[in-house]
């Protein structure tokens, strides 16, 4: 079956149960064949491969709105969308997106990549609809580890209050990307472990029937028992609490029960909730069989072994790198405490989990609670430490602002991901967090240039007593330096000089200062001497240092790899427009105000000149023409 | 009886019931006799004195941690631990704060503001409590309309999941700010109807024991039957299947009640939720018979009457300008919809309602849900209008981020309440939205000189077609002065010039305008002058204009209320760094890095330096030493 020939999903509807599993099949094994090249997210789609099929029989894209939650699992829609030749591309810089892309296809309706947002925006969609007096079905397909997330819960008492017609799919794999916890997910289990309606229905009737005729109080109490009979018989008495109708469970790779029970979501008034159990990894038996979720999102792979096929480096993971302190920390400190919102394999917990269990919680996709979490760990004395993602951390901006900021509590964060992401793309890219966290009072940024200075920069976060402290790390590996064994901490608000110089300063910190040093070189071979500033610390600034540079009308390079507006660039800005220096010194350069699409980060900086090259070729034009000026 | 004797609530052990109400009675006295003079949250606060009173009785504060949720209502708290005397500065700037607050005493463990951060908070607190190995109780009480935020519901989750022992008391009183919505709120009314577990106890045992005993398959339904008869005797069941012990509904103004329900929960392990009804108001007739919910937050009112004393002010409230203008454009634009989470009162949206009962959503208190669903209704053509106070849009800054700014979509955000708001103090100031929304890319932000410039800026953000934008104005009244009867557009991206001078110019927009104006005139009358621009987009800078104030070499006093850090001023920096212009012609004036405490506007703004004077002795400042330096 060739499935390069696939334009539309409308050809389905015309296929049998049979025919629909052999192309099951089919799509499965190219996918396994794809990715074990591209890499992506394997386990999630193999586990939707029936359901999106029959999803995608029963409606009508792109009139009846198929709303991916994350989107990562996404790519049998995509095929079924005509987007199979492009899977060779899939996640590379200008190829095919690891999630849905209105610009890829009318059938892609909303984007996402962060979790929870599908409920929201089916609810936008519904009102529009009813509005425009439309009758087409939306049906947001989410996963049970996103219905953690709070604007999903949030979006869920909304639906059934509304009580629109609007139909969720909810694929309940039993894990969302590690294993889910809450106890939503308790809920889950016994629903799924209750059987059907229809199974039991005919022995409660009978049931009923023995319940006495009796008069007084003792019929209203009876009425009352048959009324709650419901939740015996519907096994998703949560959801139907919540105001849905619920369907289910529902075994997710069976088509005869997927479109059963869609079809009478279809035929129902207000809000269903479909709940299907699919298995994560189906067909691929590594895969299947993978119970820390290790191919939730994979690089390249022997198909035959599903051995993987790791890129040769031996530098240790940033995030390694951070738990590794952790560890090492948590031995001699026992305020220490580690929260993660459902990333424990992300951020390389599972040593950390392993050794002190009773100091790692999970909380599950739950940004906001983790951070207030941690706010209320602090005020008993506790050293919390929250290790999530830059572009997660976004989740949980008014936590940091209103709980830890405001209350001034020591609670240090571990921002994993900071900088460009690469393949993960525009909804990933961690190059916001400098600028919302800058103007959060009282809030300390430090990121290092090596895994070294991180371990310090952990200990110092850790041991630091006047309020919230962030580290920043990129996504991947570090540099492979050595490391000290005696852990230190570094005084708040210093930078260092990595080269001095006495032609032009180049500040920055983390990922670029690579290029820094490059320029430096480079420069130096012509008689030109560049100083180059690890400012480490993003927020405070070191005042001295600054104080010493701009005294001495030393042109200043900024440089980060973050978004300019309100970043560190602007903060030197700041500091020179307050202290009345003169400011035509300083050129910035970092990452422009537009979304940056997937990528190898390499080609990422590239795209938005940030380069060995552009660095030199900024400051061959601030070295004569701002001496010039000044 | 003396309130202000009460040091600390260790006497209220001693008190029995009788003297217990009497207590109540001062109490609710007391409060509606001092708020009638400096305003205050009344109805919260009538509402909760009993459960208070039982709360502080039967836990030992500060040991136990009593954490109160939004914190508006913990006027009785401060009443029991000391703080009586102080009731004639709440509010006011240096006095008694409206909410709990770590620096006034030690029973306030907690500080909040903003809803539904107590659970989170308790939850880390009870984490820290047994990782030391301590005994105390953690007692987050938190409202029906805080518990459907997003947050709320996330650490629900993971509370019932966790098993810790933690008692939640819910205080539901019907209402939120305005009549709640949602789901839960339908669930919660089927609990208070539902009776209590012991008042049918009896009949159902009686009942149970007529189900036939049975063999085979019918016996394990009937086993399941009775499993599912919990679901009955327990009305809270929504709660139980999150992992709770549910206890009530609890009469919220009976001792005997309150107190025995509390001890069965001090005495239960895990998570216990007791679900307390009361009344907002009670005890002052104008209040208790309030639908509307008027009563949550008032200004000074007559006692007798019940009639509020409003300053003599002829200026429409800025949001009943933004609302005013969205019925007549809803009249000629059927696309319009509007969504608030939980402030149709505190917006002005009920005249809106009231004619377009099908183009208004009320979500709750759900910021995010509130933002990605109007991300949801501009995916489909429409032209949602989200108003929602400034530092409210705090717990959207991802779905601003994620899914409206990066799918670009046709959002038009009504931003109330932006720059210091006055009594509410630190949690409500809305200073921080310029630097968090500045750097996002695809946004427009707005701001009018006054109400009729307003008028248009809304009419612009709905006609606006090329992504999302943003009006903000402030809290209060507006200036007075005449509408124009046609709803114009503004050019995006276009400043006004207010007043032309020569010698130096003040860009500024909102509130700050007239400091500006009034420095013109003072300079003016020395024969400087000094040119007043309205910097009506805040994003993007109207950059022609700019080019021709810099090239001109004039120096630049930029003026916001709003934070300095990535704020406006910086924007006008960066402008000036990328266009290689000298930036020391540039000052900038705004609030600084540090959170700003309660108190009127005026008294903070000449707090943080914000004042005609200190404008005046800036420009004096940059007017010669910016000259010579130039």
């Amino acid at each position: 079956m060739d499935l390069t020939k696939i334009k539309d999903p409308s050809f389905l509807k015309e296929l049998s149960n049979e025919e629909l599993e052999s192309l099951a099949f089919h799509i499965r094994t190219f996918l396994i064949e794809k990715l074990s090249v591209t890499g992506g997210h394997l386990g999630a789609n193999l586990g939707v491969v029936e359901l999106t099929l029959a999803l995608h029989r029963q409606f009508n894209s792109p009139q009846d709105k198929l709303i991916f939650d994350v989107g990562h699992q996404s790519y049998i829609h995509k095929i079924l969308t005509g987007r199979t030749g492009q899977f060779d591309t899939l996640r590379q810089y200008k190829g095919l997106c690891g999630f849905p892309k209105m610009s890829e296809s009318e059938h892609d309706v909303w984007e996402a990549g962060h979790s929870s947002t599908s409920l929201s925006a089916a609810m936008g969609m519904t009102i529009a609809r009813d509005l425009k007096g439309d009758s087409n079905f939306v049906v947001p397909i989410i996963g049970d580890g996103a219905l953690t997330g709070g604007m999903a819960l949030e979006a869920l008492n909304h639906i059934g209050h509304e009580n629109k017609n609007i139909i969720v799919i909810l694929n309940d794999n039993e894990m969302s990307i590690a294993n889910n916890v809450g106890a939503l997910h308790n809920a889950l289990g016994r629903m799924r472990s209750a059987g059907k309606y229809n199974r039991v229905k005919d022995e409660m009737e009978w049931l009923m029937k023995k319940i006495p005729a009796v008069g007084g109080k003792i019929a209203q109490t009876a009425e009352r028992i048959k009324d709650s009979m419901k939740y015996f018989i519907v096994p998703g008495m949560l959801f139907e609490e919540f105001g849905f109708t619920y369907y289910g469970p529902v075994d997710g790779h069976d088509f005869n029960d997927l479109q059963e029970n869609i079809q009478y979501a279809k035929k129902t008034d207000g809000p269903v909730l479909v709940h299907v159990i699919t298995q994560k990894g189906k067909g691929y038996h590594p895969a299947e069989s993978d119970k820390k979720d290790k191919w939730h999102g994979v690089g390249p792979y022997k198909i035959e072994s599903g051995e993987k096929i790791k890129p040769v480096n031996q530098a240790p993971a940033w995030s390694e790198v951070v738990s590794n302190t952790l560890q090492k920390i948590a031995r001699q400190d026992n305020r220490l405490t580690v929260i993660t919102p459902a990333m424990i394999l992300g951020s390389k917990l599972d040593k950390f989990q392993k050794e002190f269990p009773d100091r790692l919680y999970d909380v599950g996709i739950a940004e906001q609670h983790a951070t207030t979490l941690s706010a209320g760990l602090a005020t008993q004395g506790m050293k919390p430490f929250l290790a999530i993602y830059s572009t997660f951390l976004q989740r949980a901006y008014d936590q940091l602002l209103h709980d830890v900021c405001r209350q001034n509590l020591n609670v240090a964060f571990g921002i994993d991901r900071s900088g460009l992401v690469g393949a993960d793309g525009e909804t990933h890219q961690g190059v916001f967090d400098i600028s919302f966290l800058r103007h959060m009072p009282n809030m300390t940024i430090m990121m290092p240039k090596d895994e070294n200075e991180c371990q310090h920069m952990v200990n110092t976060a850790i041991k630091y007593n006047d309020g919230p402290i962030a580290v920043r790390f990129a996504r991947g590996n570090a540099l492979g330096v050595p490391m000290d064994t005696e852990l230190k901490t570094i005084p708040i608000g210093t930078w260092e000089i990595l080269k001095d110089g006495t032609d032009a300063a180049i500040l920055t910190f983390g990922t670029t200062i690579e290029m820094a040093m490059k320029a430096h070189e480079k420069y130096k071979a012509q008689g030109i001497s560049i100083k180059v500033v690890n400012a480490r610390f993003i927020k405070p600034l070191d005042e001295s240092m600054l104080h010493e540079i701009m005294s001495s009308d030393l042109p200043i390079l900024t440089l980060e790899e973050s978004v300019l507006q309100g970043g560190f660039g602007s903060a030197v800005l700041e500091f020179a427009e307050e202290n009345n220096y003169a400011l035509n010194h300083i050129e910035r350069m970092g990452i422009p105000n537009r979304f940056i699409e997937h990528g190898n980060v390499k080609e990422l900086l590239n795209e938005v000149g940030l380069t060995e090259d552009s660095v030199s070729n900024k400051l061959k034009q601030i070295l004569p023409s701002k001496k010039q000026r000044a």
